[in-house]
């Protein structure tokens, strides 16, 4: 994962202007995290990113009228004006920083062509697109849902909370033991899915309505109810059926809990580890509880403290 | 945490009365849970406070008919008037106990001005306004419920308990990663929900209902989804909806365990950290690790084993 | 707890014939689980047990058509004959070991005036009242249930599992956090209750459908949710009351994840106190991993082994 | 559980033809996964079994109109060609494989017969025995659903994982534990599931509909319940059942925690004892506890430190 992030920056470097002046500050702001300024461009572009992807959610409820008809580009209540203006606004503010971003690097085209370079795009291009061509509001949506991969853009604020590393390292850690567990619970999906649908549509079927009208649907109520999720939306109706399924509603259960604990213990041992307080200066033993005052093992004061002696035979004359 | 404590002290003190004598008392009665006397005071506090909450509650059930009608005070049905009585009783208390405490503190106005003398009043006042003005059952409701807020008045009686800190501390220090998990959750919940609006309603609404109305709608069937708690008021209906989201409640799910994990790793290591293995035998300090060979505040030999030195190499001669 | 089971030790000794004999005999058969005859009465008085339970069960089954008519003692259709048969059958079991228990212990009044003694004859009498009065079937069902406190009864059986007292320990000791936990959640569940009450009914219900019909069914709907139960019954309607909701789920899930925590720390904590394999012969250090075969501390064999020592500096010529 | 590997190796091994050639090399493909070859066949059987599982799991969904006619054999819509046209390919397939199995075993009847034989027919059978008999779509569901068994001849490959024994492992350890608790679970489910049913259906239900229409009912949704699945088929619509079932749930969480807590700790030990502090220098013994100074194996001192000895007293003179 280091070596990931060192390739990831080294890849960036090559993007950074050689001379120092205007673009090479510019590019220090926009694209590092280090500097106070650059710290402020991330969160001031974070607030304007979520901002939008708010916008765009409202936008979707039909009860504000928001909803752009597809032959006028003005909408008519006065709150739609309100966002109008503020999506204007926003899109302006993020064709300039487009714009900023192609002046400051070393190459632009290799930018513009990059992962991010076609998402900060394409993260504009709908609203421009929305004056010229009359499409439905529907597919309007779609493209502008591109928006949302920006976050993860500013995910890198993230890297400054040690936190994130840590959580992060414990999942990796467990990769192993998440894919053996997805793999037990797709066949327990498939049998108890199977299952469930041979008793309550094949042998049940025709005394009751069923709610597992075919093996796929079955397996989305298997995974709804051993997620322990359970919407509802399909149940057992027959006896027999609800008794095959509050068995298998325990067997899932069981076997569900098993990757949390794997989780939990990776991150417990993780913790237990990282106790790395008070390494003692004369044999070096790194773990101490907090508040230790001696070495544990050789008995040596872990601090240099002008406090007197604790006990009578810890200072021989 | 403990210096706000101390802030919190300090700042009582200057509340309490210089002089000996019945304001004092009262004072330590009705502030402090120290002597037998408060500690009765604050449990006959909390009681009151829970039947009044319980009254409240219960006005509330309509089946009951305890509803006031606005333009009567006096209620009619037989329950009715012993609710009316009872919660009569509950207010010349609580207006007693508000009495008496500005009676009892240095400075009264300051009490009066603060967040509880507030709360306190806020909480009696209901009652004697309904006696002159004549407004709706309804926003009466809302006006009484700042009673619940006296709940915590009582809270300083789990000081007295010290698993409360301790629980307090757990989650205190996974503070970060509750941070940083939040906006994870956030930033799924997001993109999942906007996912699940494009492909229910965008692109199969015009098949089959969609209960993904909008895309906050979508995001609260998210959350609800993630959590677990799956009421089932919105539901996958079309085929890849179901299997989409399956797919999205087993990655949730994963992401999901991963706080309960570290909450209860943290709470590991602190527990593990109290063992109490190895007492000292000269300054009787409880916990050591195991391994550990000299105490770690007085630096004293934890055994007085007669055995020769652990291993040849050990012992340069 | 160890006391509490010497005080049932006692008073069960009180009861138990002092001259040796048939009644001395048949009170170890039927009171203690220690010979194998009497853990085979055990046994077979748990499979009656469930089997009268499963009986009981069974006949509330609408369909199955085994609802006893109030005004005929014998039912009609030919499964109900084998369900009436099974259940004099046994009822004439229970009542044989009730006489026998009575028979067997040294006070008999004392014993039917126990609370076993109580639960034992309220587990066979409403069979045979039924024969002299006629009362309603629905609540025969209540009195039946009695029968459901006999399984405590049989546990006993349990305490030949070490697993069930260590279980209950860690529940044992996790006692003042649980309580604390409940009331938190109490807490939590009154005032987010409330909070979904004003702003779904008080508030916003004269435009919507409301399920938050009072604040005691709020309070229903708050426990629900925060055990991520879900049932979907009680909902939020509102767009406002769904991102409060969904605040609240966030909030009361981060709550609720915590006792899973404590009670897990709880346990590790005893496992790893329980690992005390291998204490070293020399210096007495009592816990070494499974496998090691030196003392960690002082290099002593674990063992005395009869194999070679592993390398050649340990053997010091 | 070594043993029992051990076991099934020599079972094996009875198969494995002694001489060397074309059946002993083919065995070793289809039977062993330890070449690369044999590893090769077995992922691709894996393929070929998920895509027959895909297969009959699509074939059930009504809207694809796969669903055979009981009366002819060649499905009408061009999807339906193209499903039956992939069985046959994967039916052929999978009777090569069978028929190769027959050839390289050594005792071809005593494979027939054994248990993965008859699975390995059966899976294989119904789309031939479709030829010749005309039966319902529906029992023709169930017969080939035995295709599902075949998944675990696959989980060989699991072997390759360690990860699965140590999870197989946790599970295990905590098997007394799971026995226990889910007894306390069946308990804790009758004596619920009665209550309700008492307080809903014989008491309440003259006044109210009740979804708790008899006992076995009442125990499926104390189940669904307690495992905070929630599906909200059958929920409380008293207020004093409410009230109960919020108290159930509170209590029902608690104990439903406990397992969690269990295989958690059981894995957090295992894991805490794996962890790589202090390689031995001398022998290359990865694992030492925190603490330890002497290799538990070989016992040569972990860290070749230059200090004095630890503590005055410690050194004799």
């Amino acid at each position: 994962m280091s070596t990931a992030t060192e390739k990831v920056l080294r890849r960036r470097l090559i993007q950074r202007p050689a001379e120092s002046g205007l673009r090479q500050t510019l590019y220090d702001v926009i694209f590092e995290a280090d500097s106070p300024l650059g710290r402020g461009f991330d969160i001031g572009l974070l607030v304007a990113i979520i901002a939008s992807i708010v916008l765009v959610s409202l936008e979707t409820v039909p009860e504000y009228g928001l909803q752009r008809d597809p032959n006028s580009e003005v909408p008519v209540s006065s709150l739609a004006i309100w966002f109008w203006v503020l999506e204007w606004f926003l899109t302006i503010l993020f064709t300039i920083e487009y714009v900023l971003r192609l002046y400051c690097v070393r190459h632009p085209l290799k930018y513009a062509f990059s992962f991010w370079g076609i998402v900060d795009l394409l993260s504009i291009l709908p609203n421009y697109l929305a004056i010229f061509v009359q499409y439905s509001a529907k597919s309007f949506v779609i493209l502008r849902s591109v928006r949302l991969l920006r976050v993860f853009r500013v995910l890198k604020l993230w890297r400054m909370m040690s936190q994130a590393d840590e959580l992060a390292d414990a999942v990796w850690k467990s990769r192993e033991k998440i894919i053996v567990f997805l793999a037990v619970v797709l066949v327990a999906v498939t049998i108890s899915g199977t299952l469930m649908y041979q008793i309550e549509t094949v042998l049940m079927g025709q005394y009751h309505d069923s709610d597992f009208t075919s093996i796929p649907q079955s397996m989305y109520w298997a995974i709804v109810t051993m997620t322990t999720v359970g919407y509802g939306d399909v149940v057992p109706h027959t006896t027999i059926g609800k008794i095959i399924s509050a068995a298998l509603i325990l067997l899932g259960y069981s076997l569900i809990i098993v990757p949390t604990g794997f989780v939990s213990a990776e991150l417990t041992s993780k913790i237990a580890g990282a106790a790395e307080h008070h390494p003692c200066p004369q044999c070096g033993l790194p773990n101490h509880r907090s508040g230790a005052v001696h070495c544990d093992r050789c008995g040596h004061r872990l601090d240099e403290a002008i406090l007197p002696e604790p006990a009578p035979e810890a200072t021989p004359t």
